[in-house]
């Protein structure tokens, strides 16, 4: 049920020949996306709650996380696992997935059922029951999933150093899953205060894609959603941002279980939420043209004229509620060492700061960019998640009907600037993945 | 009047042939220490109280610090100003500070002043006021204190950096002044608010030592703090802790205004609070054994054997409520590599790991050890002052009274187990301060 999506980068933009998006709120203040889509007669239906891991109260990390999980536990009208089977009963697909920015619920089922699962997820907004019995055995789920996938994996380890010391302050450096002596402090009373806090009308969107009108959904909406009483406010989000950046930093974990040594290096950049305008669009043309596969600077430097590196490439969580970051990686050939390599990496972002990008590569970033964007509107999912991750993290339908444009006027100049401004070492932090082969 | 005590360490403990001290407490919770001290007619008159920078609220980062400042502006009965000008009057004198885990007001007065210093220390327990017209202009001086102190000083942006490196998660990473965007944001509710939950009978300790009976401070004390009324519980301190560690961290800052290259290493280890029995005291113990003046191993190996460091030594913060950190520095002779005066330093540490201690510097490291604490009493503050932060931090009167006899039990295999287990590369932060020649 869990993609700890903000692992890896989300572009949260779509096309501007997209379709006609309908956007309203209901009385009890519940935000509703529509998005057309009539190519075949399913839906898409979705609730994304403005709450994720960067909103766990102090001491309380995993409590989004772990929400998410609880909330197939069932609810005053239906025991645990109903949902879940009519959804399967229906031939439909479900999932669940908790971000740093958000925690979203995902239905996709024939458009004649859009209302049998509109009104399951409304009825768990507000009615989950949860026992000890059941919040228990299921953080015991939770704790084994940390133990799996980050406690045994020196690679995992490495990310959540290189995070928790890029974000020191801001929550963006708490692992979404929840530090392991906090997931195991987590209890029936923590989950419920939260649920109460964040699962309200006001903090969630409702986007729904598919073959169905906008009038239809609100009719809808309003017999499902639109039941639930107003709780008066969006509830707070205290999110306390990095001090100022001045000092370089190295993470070196060395581990005998590593086989493939690696180094990512981190740097905290604005999100298209935070960022100047242009800046963030700069910044999204400045890691495709970095880290596009087989074309990218990355791969062409590092891989193919110097040879010191496998691979290369990098990302950049660019949809996010506050100051993210941009990453570029690289796994050393065999024989050179991480110091050689991250200098090479170093040089690669360099030459764009000094001499800028040719118009070649910045047009081929773009159309490479868009193009994936315009691709990942063929699935309905994708789609729907682009609205609702931008929308969670403050953006609007017109800025996702926007983007393409903003992407098209990106100038070189401004990739470079951008290089300058934002990949500076004392924004960076370093991670080197090592084996010990003392051990 | 600030005192950013945790920037240097203190050592809590004093000796067991040390006074006859009382403590208990009033109705109304407030705890009392008195320490006879009949040297001189005078009384060391202090506040403590349970909360320091460590209990900031999220993204109020300061308040402590700022509400000590601000604890000078005057109450209902007394006008700003009118209780330090009585101290000056009577040629007494004061002083407060803010550390990570406790707040402290003191005076010094001849004894017969005892109660006029009790009665107003005790009406601003309660009845502060603040105006805006008072609140703005002391952030003011805040911000000055913090740019003058911090923001001009690469050393000491080093430091902030390689704290908040070694506490991502605990909030002895943010420092004790704050972080500038948040101090700017601190306002007369934040304040209020602060106060009003930590400023309470229950949450202080008084500690007067000096030429007084415990019966007269009681019987003074119910006279003035006695008549505050409970709040019925001690406040809440939050303090998350960190994560497991893995992955050895490296701070490099670099600027043009640094003349002389150093470095630091810093580990998370126990305080006496959170230590096994026994652990903190072999802590102690190392960490004189290697930093002591001229006699130290980091010294004779570093500075006169290898010729390498100018300088070296160390520092042990003990006295806390959480997880502390020791922090071991060097700077190097000209010409030595940063790098290669690490792997000098780290040879020291696991020169002792490997082969131990001698007996003949144990005995010298715990004599000297317990002659500082023994002298330190010598002072009639800093008799108080061992009392009061050992209480403040989770210690009793009796842990003072024991704490030579258990450094005296240290034995040289507990502190060979001491710097294997806590001065662990993964438990590690390592600051180098370099001249940026480039700029």
């Amino acid at each position: 049920m869990t993609d700890l999506s903000s692992t890896s980068p989300t572009t949260a933009q779509a096309s501007a020949e997209g379709p006609q998006v309908s956007d309203f709120r209901l009385a009890n203040g519940l935000e509703v996306v529509v998005i057309p889509d009539h190519r075949t007669p399913v839906v898409t239906h979705m609730v994304w709650y403005r709450n994720g891991s960067a909103d766990d109260p102090l001491g309380k990390s995993g409590i989004a996380h772990f929400l998410e999980h609880l909330m197939f536990k069932g609810t005053e009208r239906h025991p645990q696992g109903e949902f879940s089977h009519v959804v399967a009963e229906l031939g439909g697909q479900e999932n669940a997935f908790t971000s740093m920015d958000y925690t979203s619920y995902y239905q996709r089922v024939a458009r004649e059922h859009l209302e049998t699962v509109m009104a399951f997820e409304a009825d768990r907004m507000q009615g989950l029951v949860l026992t000890d019995d059941v919040v228990g055995p299921e953080r015991d789920v939770v704790i084994e999933e940390r133990r799996m996938r980050t406690d045994t994996d020196p690679a995992a380890q490495l990310g959540e150093t290189v995070a928790k010391t890029l974000f020191t302050h801001h929550p963006y450096g708490t692992p979404i899953i929840g530090w392991m002596h906090e997931i195991e402090g987590l209890g029936r009373e923590d989950a419920l205060s939260y649920y109460r806090r964040f699962y309200t009308p006001e903090n969630a969107i409702l986007v729904v894609a598919g073959d169905v009108t906008a009038d239809e959904v609100r009719a809808i909406a309003e017999r499902t959603y639109g039941t639930l009483p107003a709780r008066g406010a969006q509830p707070e989000r205290v999110r306390p941002q990095e001090p100022e950046l001045r000092a370089s930093r190295l993470v070196t974990l060395a581990d005998p279980k590593v086989e493939q040594p690696s180094l990512q290096k981190a740097w905290m950049v604005p999100s298209y939420t935070t960022a100047e305008p242009g800046e963030a669009e700069a910044l999204e043309v400045l890691v495709q043209l970095l880290s596009a596969h087989s074309t990218g600077r990355l791969h062409r430097r590092l891989v193919v004229e110097k040879r010191v590196a496998v691979a290369a490439g990098g990302w950049y969580q660019s949809t996010a509620l506050d100051r993210s970051r941009l990453m570029l990686y690289a796994v050393p050939r065999p024989g050179v060492t991480l110091d050689a390599l991250d200098r090479d990496l170093v040089a690669v972002v360099a030459d764009i700061v000094r001499d800028g990008v040719e118009d070649r590569e910045l047009a081929r970033a773009k159309t490479r960019l868009i193009a994936d964007t315009v691709y990942a509107q063929d699935s309905q999912a994708s789609l729907a998640r682009i609205y609702g991750s931008t929308l969670a993290t403050g953006g609007s339908v017109d800025s996702v009907a926007r983007w393409p444009q903003d992407i098209e006027a990106v100038t070189a100049e401004q990739v470079r600037q951008a290089a300058a401004r934002w990949l500076d070492a004392r924004r960076a932090v370093t991670g080197y993945l090592l084996k010990d082969e003392a051990a």
